[in-house]
């Protein structure tokens, strides 16, 4: 283990992570910035990591409260600790488990927002460690898209909002399964690292029990030049 | 009737239209850029208005042949007249029929490519005329998406490509409709009017049979300042 603090950037937050295995990346600072949760919100983070997104959407937003599901212990209790150093305890819980078996670890229907920000690539075929935590967190060795709708399906109350980031490469199996999970996509952005160069990321927000009906944002353009954040990029990180 | 000759600036081709009736728009003339034909494919569009698409098509593609099927007599008529006006008699077949019985009007996997810019808007509920010429062609009041895509797939050989445009507030129910009758999403891009608005337009490549993995091109945008087109759009029009 290597452990460092890093500081938010967000109202004076602080995380630990391991520099041996997965830190959190762009993808999760976009999406605690594209999400919403009303006053009073029961939010939910399926796939935490090292608690990321609950950590920032407790500065961001007026939430109630925070569970945020890992199934990884090293990292779950990275997590619970940034929560303790950050007075959230009462805020923020911090479970391990398997977003597979959520539906069985938490009551139907009782989050009004679930976040996530999935393994990307699908299976860990070719894989030199599979078990390998950082394989786990980016390849679907755990638990496939279809899992995670599965289980959001079950936990979301009807007209709730579900959020995640994903790659673009795999937009239309996404849409496909949210919509077979009555998760209606109601809003997309996509993320380009530059103007003229393929988007990298796309965000979603989907509806349980939505209309179909969606509205795409503007690109959200990374850099201005190589290295320089765009205006949105730098206020969205706080700088 | 109020018949305008237009030239398209590509290859010397000109068009007949109707001012009183649909008349095409950037939506066909970017398809048409977006669109891909190798050398001796059979091609058909469907909905074909006024005959835009294979007309540009045919002077920027190598393709062997185009059918091109349109129900209302009228612009037929004029897109009849305007493939004899561009000695394209040989090449560009204008066919009389509706979407929904076109895979009886032909074979049955007889085409390379299948273009179509549908009407966008569901049903004509409200209309006060949904009988009018623009009603038809803008509204599901005739066909479907789900018409369409169920006679692409009909008509389209495996592997062969469909292209259509659309509009990005329908696009989680068109790929999902596109998956369903097995025409995966390959290719992707958004057309945003200002880099800093959303997006109008989407322009979809689909393959018959294909697998699950798009692209998402670069954002294509329309105008560099109020009146003034960016380059990519001006060579895609030709000035």
């Amino acid at each position: 283990m290597s452990i460092k603090l890093d500081d938010l950037q967000c109202s004076n937050l602080r995380i630990y992570q391991d520099t041996e295995r997965f830190c959190f990346g762009m993808d999760a600072v976009l999406l605690s910035g594209f999400a919403k949760a009303a006053e009073g919100a029961q939010v939910l983070d399926l796939g935490t990591g090292t608690g990321i997104i609950p950590l920032l959407l407790s500065a961001k937003t007026k939430a109630a409260h925070f569970c945020a599901l890992e199934i990884q212990e090293e990292s779950a209790d990275l997590a619970r600790r940034s929560v303790t150093l950050n007075h959230l305890d009462d805020k923020i819980d911090i479970i391990t488990g398997d977003i597979r078996e959520a539906g069985e670890i938490f009551p139907a229907a009782s989050f009004d927002v679930i976040t996530s920000n999935p393994p990307y690539m699908t299976g860990g075929h070719g894989l030199l460690n599979p078990d390998s935590a950082k394989a786990i967190a980016r390849h679907e060795i755990m638990c496939t898209f279809e899992d995670l709708a599965c289980s959001v399906e079950k936990l979301l109350r009807p007209g709730g909002s579900f959020y995640l980031v994903h790659r673009p490469f795999r937009l239309a199996e996404i849409l496909y399964v949210l919509k077979n999970h009555h998760l209606e996509p109601k809003r997309m952005r996509l993320v380009y690292p530059y103007i003229d160069r393929e988007p990298n990321m796309v965000l979603l927000a989907c509806v349980r029990g939505g209309k179909e009906r969606m509205q795409i944002d503007p690109p959200l353009i990374v850099y201005r030049s190589p290295g320089v954040y765009t205006e949105e990029i730098r206020t969205i990180y706080g700088y």
